[in-house]
């Protein structure tokens, strides 16, 4: 039975800007939404205690990975990948077509699916669309994706067009194998590259074979930021209105900021979380980076306009002194600040677009890191 | 105004143990007490908040290291390591002559201190005694401990001799640099190598000059167990009963519970963290290697009879995934679970000293492990 809905409750009206809420077999998910990324079974550097702490409401799991190792198979005896990893609330999962397609001379395209080599130890796979499908069962996820490609930039038309024609195939045949009978759902992903004739194309024929939510898969692949804003504008008002909406990748907090204006529900990257063991933070003001010698004895928080626990207990001066000195700490404190960071920043959307203020929302985001970052 | 006492609340009729407290001026220590190592202010891979729940009392951490990053003197500046590192207990500082002394090439030894090179950068400094009480106070210890000489085994006797002489000759100068109004404690440190009339000269030397508490140095240095058993057994009871005893650098949860019966009140060990990254875990049926094939599949906890957050949450496959992996999570919780066993160690021996059954206690500790380790 699949319990899987979506409620529009508020739409800005100077914008696409939507709030919405989610429900899942797991509870709800109010959007417009930032999921942090856990590859493998962990989001790096974070317990899932952290997670709820900072506002996490659904995180993503790599299938490419887990398939790899530990194995879906093996996360599904020991009682799917919720009771695994230690986390009760809802999970996506992409449908390992990324990492499988990023692969490049070690995989190989036909149309029954995709043969590749491990990136671990070489071993022979195939992952199609029935395979990806079951996999991502097995692990137990809440949010299934579809198997596609995700097109790289730049792309031939042709080259785009077969490889659009075929995801929408591979559609097709997800949509069969998925058995919503364990009340997961299944979302299909728009490709088309940067070509929106035919974005409109995947989008009108994924409508057709339906599904419970739909994501805009391919961007944030190098194109510069005014294009991937094209393609959302141009794409997501092609979606039906009851259905969340999903920019897979993507993004810095200004990509969030501007796919919120243009509808989007639902975000994912690793960013927050690769940025932080890279000793990158952001603060409402732009990003830092905290091994900068300024920050030696800096007695400041990271942001002083944060309350989170980081901010609230350590100065720029310790997490320098961590970062400098190869501290585990150092990943775990900053990955906590980014990531309550951009959950903050959704929360922030969620609640402008309720009370009708989202465009000062953006106005004060891009007004106070003005000339920073 | 040293506010620093030692209550003796209970001995075991059948051993040396006791079950005491200490007061210092940030709160009280039950012992006996295992103290984690915070080596670079930082317990590595636990949040404050995550040694407070496994029931630290007190952590150690190391003036070689903070001294030369980020330095004592930003650390004050910054209001001292408790509010640096976020950690309102007590800290224990060592006094950085363990460090310096075993950068052998890198260190020039004089009657006036210590001349070395910096592990970091090779840049040249000299502690002494009164510039290592310095560093200490400036960095807010509770506990100081004396500069002195941890000597090398084997060793001959005359060198011991002297390195002893020097040290109970350092000890004098820091007891005259330790200015106690800032409510620090001064210990020293009992050296005399695997010399048991060397460590009684030793002991008796540093209690006419008076110390807080005294600690025994340069055991687990690479001597057998039953001699580091002996010299325990030999020195302990030289010592004043109403000062607290701390067995420096050991050990595993083997030496904890012969150093108690031995009369130990305190000691320190990178053991249970420093094993933990590596995947090694002390449960009460022995060390396990989280890394093992074994433990792929395995739906168990690390220890059953273990309710620490790590065992109620986390299966050993996921652990094991999660070390195979290369995943941050993996430190953290193994770390977790390892400082969590090494404190109930010390709080089950507390328990059954105070209700007269510590020997039981012994004997269960090694009937559990029994054909394991």
């Amino acid at each position: 039975m699949n319990s899987f809905k979506f409620d529009l409750l508020h739409t800005d009206p100077h914008s696409q800007a939507r709030r919405g809420r989610i429900h899942t077999r797991r509870g709800v998910i109010e959007t417009p939404i930032f999921m942090p990324v856990g590859t493998q079974a962990t989001v790096k550097a974070m317990l899932p205690e952290n997670l709820k702490e900072v506002g996490a409401q659904i995180i993503l799991a790599n299938t490419y990975h887990l398939f790899l190792r530990p194995g879906h198979e093996l996360v599904k005896r020991l009682g799917g990948l919720h009771a695994f990893m230690n986390w009760d609330k809802p999970i996506l999962t992409d449908s390992g077509g990324f990492q499988v397609f990023s692969l490049g001379d070690l995989r190989k395209i036909t149309e029954e699916g995709v043969r590749f080599q491990s990136h671990l130890d070489g071993s022979s796979h195939v992952l199609t669309p029935e395979s990806s499908i079951s996999v991502q069962q097995a692990l137990g996820a809440d949010i299934i994706m579809a198997f596609d490609e995700c097109i790289p930039y730049p792309a031939t038309r042709e080259y785009v067009q077969d490889s659009t024609d075929r995801s929408s195939r591979w559609a097709q045949r997800c949509k069969k194998a998925h058995d919503g009978t364990d009340g997961s759902a299944l979302f299909g992903i728009v490709q088309g590259g940067m070509y929106s004739d035919l974005r409109r194309k995947s989008a009108e024929e994924l409508m057709h074979i339906g599904f419970d939510g739909y994501a805009v898969g391919g961007l944030s692949v190098g194109e510069e930021a005014p294009l991937m804003y094209d393609m959302m504008a141009q794409t997501l008002p092609l979606l039906p209105k009851d259905r969340p909406r999903y920019v897979m990748g993507v993004g810095t907090p200004e990509n969030l900021i501007e796919g919120v204006d243009r509808g989007v529900d639902m975000f994912d990257c690793v960013m927050p979380t690769r940025n932080a063991r890279n000793g990158v933070l952001f603060t409402s003001f732009g990003k830092i980076s905290i091994k900068q010698a300024r920050y030696v004895d800096d007695p400041a928080p990271v942001d002083p306009a944060c309350d989170c626990y980081v901010c609230r207990h350590y100065s720029r001066a310790y997490l320098r002194h961590l970062y400098q000195s190869g501290e585990i700490l150092s990943s775990v404190l900053n990955t906590y600040h980014n990531v309550h960071y951009y959950l903050k920043l959704m929360e922030g959307a969620r609640q402008a677009i309720a009370s009708g203020s989202f465009q000062d929302y953006k106005k004060d985001f891009y007004r106070l890191r003005q000339g920073n970052d």
